[in-house]
């Protein structure tokens, strides 16, 4: 059941390792709370996608884990970067991500953030608004150049997934309506300095079924028909990310090959390089967060295992209500327990999991969280002035420190 | 009406100040996203609490707030200080606050965290579980010291806020049920290395309604009486913290001296000193999120305001649904709006307010969204990699800055 979530996450002697590696042994050596992430899996995701898509050019949507090591295996399987920030922009070119493998959205790109990228001669700027068409517009011919742009599209579709990521309806501050999409390119088309290159949308994240999919991009194909007929010459065609992964155990998740099943025959006919820009399905089961058990607490009408993780590490439960599997770093023939697993925060919302059924535990016992490549360290605080997790990557039984644990000290540099 | 969330917040000739100083010109010299807060108000709201209980000790909840330059000013009106973990206790060091009015909650508390505490000879430990009075009674024997404890007891009341927020009902993780504490005193009597001075409780946070208050004080005092009449030497009642602010236009909000009123009838009688443990009381009104508009976007059935502050810098509207009240710094006749106020991160989630009647803004104006002094820059994140806010104090017209805004070098220091 564990390899369905990682194929490289398995018990040797009743002790999980990830890789060949022993979780135990690392938690020992670098202290809890710890993500352990496994570049194997992140290889072979990229590489699902380079199959499932062999035109295609996938950019791994570094807002699932920014941490530059992470970004680079990404990279090493020939994954472009999808940023949203000056900073993930950064983290990809610290990363070593070619400059032209680079799509950056966002609703609010801000002047200085837009320099930077255009000074760095990304791939393509997908555009959210008419007034970012103008800003954008103005602020390349200031600098002299003429930058590649895509709209991105709203096209209205529901993903069915938690509304927060439901990023692709109409009511959402993304993108511009497909209805009126044409207008836009006209306006853009006219605009001197911007060189209109493509198309793109995302319609959510954490997507099981690839129906929506299929809606979605049969909308922008129109779109895409549209646009060449009354000249544009679109060359970029980017479907986004948002495929979702296996969180609970009776879940299944599609494959990249089922995404490319469900709207390749709407992309037949396009002449145009297809985009992409996985996020959660490269990383989000590469990686798991490791916990250490500090308190028991038996209510009688409740029982609590307090770990030392907490919700400024993943927020996901509390913030999503994400279910997150948990397994013992070493199992034992205890028997059951109904528990919930909460954290050392300051509040009822800091949990894990709630009435989860799992091995009983110890005082000193480690858990392993797992999914929690994705939207994990990168959503992580420093609420209760708690020094962030160190990171470690695996790889073929060997490892190495990606992050460092942090230090009070660190905290209270700006200071 | 300004005046009723922070009285040094005022328009002059239609820009807003606070404590004199324009917000306009630290927007422009400090860039946004930006905090300001005002230190006067945290002096009043100390003094308030000191006025209302004049021979209790008030332990600003660091929580709130770690910033050490705002807990310095609490200090500076005679508060100490109540963490919740050994990064509190370190900031509060930093603020120069005596050990000696320290107080340590949590539900898990880390070896290291406990070793840190008990060398630092903080006030009083309030322990939340048989297990933790053991690890504590062991860790202090094998250093050689007498530790303080006081038990958090659970008087299973229901503050009507937040369910996040509740944190003294039966089924919530934190302390023991009043109804089986006195087992616990007995145990921890026992115990050769703590002496039991103290009973702790906190029902919740922003509470508006000081009757759960009545009720969970009743409870405590009786308690009290019970264990002194068993012998137990009881110098510390604490109340806990929790009184709530005004953040809706239409809200009041309970003063310290109301919470006085409520409890000091169940109190007489008790000869021991009162703490009390207020966070956002304290610093939640004194501070506020100055942010930029950075694109309008008008998709007919919906209007958005994007600005540059996320869910990153301010996660209170995604996390708990919180309305923060936002207002113009500068005022202009330009009639009204309503729409969404969003961030630019990659979230539907990612909102300050929606569907919000404001006056008409265009790009590069400033909000500022009230109350944001607590549990604001505390859980604040790099998600989407964007360094966080810079934050200045105000004092009678003059100002500082107390942490400087992050870099993208510094978000990957640990790397
Ligand atoms: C524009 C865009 N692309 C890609 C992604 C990545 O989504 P996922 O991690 O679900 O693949 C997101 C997520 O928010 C996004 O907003
Ligand atoms: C034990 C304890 N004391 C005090 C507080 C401070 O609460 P508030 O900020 O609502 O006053 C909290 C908040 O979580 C708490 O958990």
């Amino acid at each position: 059941m564990l390899k369905e979530y990682n194929r490289y996450l398995e018990y040797i002697d009743g002790e999980l390792h990830l890789e060949g590696v022993s979780l135990k042994a690392l938690a020992e050596e670098f202290g809890t709370p710890l993500y352990v992430y496994s570049a194997s899996h992140i290889r072979d995701r990229v590489r699902a996608y380079r199959e499932a898509f062999p035109d295609a050019l996938i950019c791994y949507a570094v807002k699932a884990n920014f941490n530059p090591s992470i970004i680079r295996v990404a990279r090493e399987e020939g994954a472009g970067a999808d940023i949203v920030s000056g900073g993930e922009l950064y983290a990809s070119l610290l990363a070593g991500v070619e400059p032209s493998r680079i799509v950056y959205a966002g609703v609010g790109k801000t002047l200085k953030e837009l320099e930077y990228a255009i000074k760095s001669d990304i791939l393509m700027f997908n555009v959210e608004s008419r007034m970012e068409l103008d800003v954008l517009n103005h602020l390349a011919e200031s600098l002299g150049k003429k930058i590649r742009i895509a709209i991105r599209v709203n096209p209205d579709v529901d993903p069915k997934t938690h509304p927060y990521i439901s990023t692709g309806m109409k009511k959402s501050k993304f993108g511009v309506d497909i209805k009126h999409a044409k207008q836009e390119y006209q306006y853009a088309g006219k605009l001197k300095n911007l060189e209109v290159v493509g198309i793109h949308c995302h319609i959510g994240s954490q997507i099981l079924d690839v129906s929506p999919y299929i809606e979605a991009v049969e909308k922008v194909v129109d779109l895409y028909h549209e646009l060449v007929r009354s000249g544009f010459e679109i060359r970029y065609v980017d479907i986004g990310g948002g495929l979702g992964i296996k969180y609970k155990p009776d879940q299944s998740n599609p494959e990249p090959k089922d995404l490319a099943e469900a709207v390749m025959p709407a992309l037949k006919g396009v002449d145009a390089k297809i985009l992409l820009e996985p996020g959660r399905s490269i990383v989000g089961n590469a990686g798991l967060l490791i916990t250490r058990v500090e308190f028991l607490k038996d209510k009688g009408h409740k029982h609590f295992v307090i770990v030392d993780a907490g919700m400024n590490d993943l927020i996901r439960p509390a913030m999503y209500d994400a279910y997150h599997h948990i397994v013992p770093v070493v199992k034992r023939d205890t028997g059951y327990i109904k528990t919930d697993i909460v954290g050392p925060i300051c509040e009822t919302g800091d949990f894990l999991a709630l009435d989860r059924e799992i091995q009983k535990v110890e005082r000193g016992d480690y858990l392993a969280v797992l999914s929690a490549g994705a939207y994990g360290f990168a959503m992580s605080s420093h609420y209760n002035v708690r020094p962030r997790a160190c990171e470690v990557l695996v790889e073929k039984q060997s490892y190495k420190i990606i992050r460092e644990r942090e230090t009070y000290a660190y905290i209270f540099k700006g200071e």
